[in-house]
């Protein structure tokens, strides 16, 4: 006789594509790497309370705890292949479970994406995913790789997640029609798997949005010891923009999180073969900035005065 | 200015070996896999209050996420090289970190185990930690590998670890003696991991003793499709066996978890090489039955009686 354990674990025991040699069922989970590719893994945990809030939908938070992880295998342009996943559930509830598990393989089959290990316990609301990709050796998008005089670029719009936050605390008030744009965008953000393997031999660098377009590409400035000027009205935005005072506007933009965009570098004799691509992957891809030789990091607006800075990021225990 | 959570991080970003071509401090860590091997690799979350005390020591718990991890690539006979680790923790507290950084990288160095990847975020108390290493193609130690008529042998001493909980609970009172041995066994786990390492080509299956000897040996069985007679008198138990009655000591022997032992199984034609390799490590192991043609697990006494079971493991949610 099953336990209700034994049960609630069964909704994570998929079908596994013949990239994997053993998944879940033994004290391992084996695989193999092609030769000629590197692995590439990484791994985040997500807290009810600090990363969700408690009465989260399932289905989007089954999409969203792969989605983070996807999104930062596509920083580094790697194809991702498998993944485990450890969950601690303060009960073992199969009404939460079943659309939970909906969400999560809803979006790793569109990716080919085997389910390969984890672990399924009791306690605080938690989940544990650890993404695991090919690349070919030395070609991985790092932080590390940007040159001075980079094109600096940004997938899709930024902003709306951290509005949509903003609209849930109350501290705006947006159409109905941004609700459903910014909801979906912080709920279902959509990983940009293919634009990151494509960016391969493109791109000189590389990070996802997560933490708000100041700081990651802060990150991106301290790791390849360069500086940058961002263009203001460059940076993409959302219909969504129209809602709220520029101020608001200006700090969701800059300093706005979990929107999952991808902020990469790559030389000016690259922005055809970008736009190329932009026009296949059917995704808007902005230039919004230069990687200049000296420290420092600083936004323009049109009329190239230097635009002060919010605070830079998000940290869970600042 | 780093923030008290960018000075807790840095407590992990130790230095890596050759072996990993990207470590900590990008969007994902890179490494490569040597031609002819697997990659192996198994996630365990541990949750306070669940799988430990909430005032559990430190350096004592750092030890131990790492310990129940690395008894998982034992068990599949997997030489481990690399981990990530994620941490949900209440608040940024140094004092506390220092000493579990320090359990777990003094276990991780034993190995040459590097710390690749993870996360630190805000929540309850909760480690989720990944282990990979290498095998070679097609060696690993599987569960379904049982042939009829092998050894089932142990290695080490069962029980001591559930005496330290029944000892802590207030069920049992336990010796001096006895208390330092079990709560080391219980708290700072030595996982098996030269012994998993040199059962390849050895054992026929191979598991960890994680959940109860009676519980980890039917995965064994249900996975290979074969039964068991285990012999009560001859699985090795320590001198703490002496402070407790028959029947909390039985119960202890064949359903206490947290043992991290090996329990695996192989042909008569290896008892010569075992005992070598027993002698070799160090480590006690003892023949404690034989794998029967049909399903189903029976324990005897000396006198061949067969003896009634205790509940048959751990499940958190039963």
């Amino acid at each position: 006789m099953p336990s209700e354990f034994e049960l609630i674990r069964r909704y994570f025991n998929r079908s596994i594509s013949d990239r994997t040699n053993l998944g879940i069922g033994d004290d391992c989970a084996l695989i193999q790497i092609n030769s000629g590719m590197e692995l590439a893994l990484s791994t985040d945990m997500l807290v009810s309370g600090t990363h969700f809030f408690p009465n989260a939908d399932p289905y989007q938070l089954g999409h969203k705890v792969l989605a983070v992880n996807l999104s930062d295998t596509a920083a580094m342009g790697v194809n991702p292949h498998w993944c485990t996943l450890a969950i601690a559930l303060p009960q073992a509830d199969e009404k939460w479970i079943a659309p939970f598990a909906e969400g999560f393989f809803s979006l790793a089959n569109r990716f080919d994406i085997d389910l390969i290990g984890g672990d399924t316990t009791r306690g605080p609301l938690n989940f544990c995913v650890q993404i695991m990709g090919e690349v070919s050796i030395g070609k991985a998008l790092r932080r590390s790789g940007a040159k001075v005089n980079d094109d600096i670029w940004v997938s899709g719009e930024l902003g709306d997640a951290a509005f949509m936050l903003k609209h849930m605390q109350g501290h705006i008030v947006l159409s109905n029609d941004s609700i459903q744009r910014c909801a979906t965008r912080l709920h279902m953000p959509e990983p940009r798997v293919l634009l990151g393997v494509n960016l391969v031999n493109i791109a000189n660098s590389c990070i996802d949005v997560s933490d708000g377009l100041l700081a990651d590409l802060g990150h991106i400035l301290e790791r390849s010891n360069k500086g940058a000027e961002v263009w203001l009205e460059q940076i993409p935005r959302s219909n969504a923009y129209a809602d709220v005072d520029e101020l608001v506007a200006r700090q969701c933009l800059l300093a706005g999180g979990d929107d999952y965009e991808l902020c990469f570098t790559a030389s000016a004799d690259k922005r055809g073969v970008l736009e190329d691509l932009s026009k296949q992957l059917q995704l808007r891809i902005s230039r919004i900035g230069r990687i200049n030789p000296m420290p420092g990091l600083i936004v323009k607006d049109s009329q190239h005065n230097i635009v002060e800075l919010p605070s830079k990021g998000f940290d869970h225990f600042a």
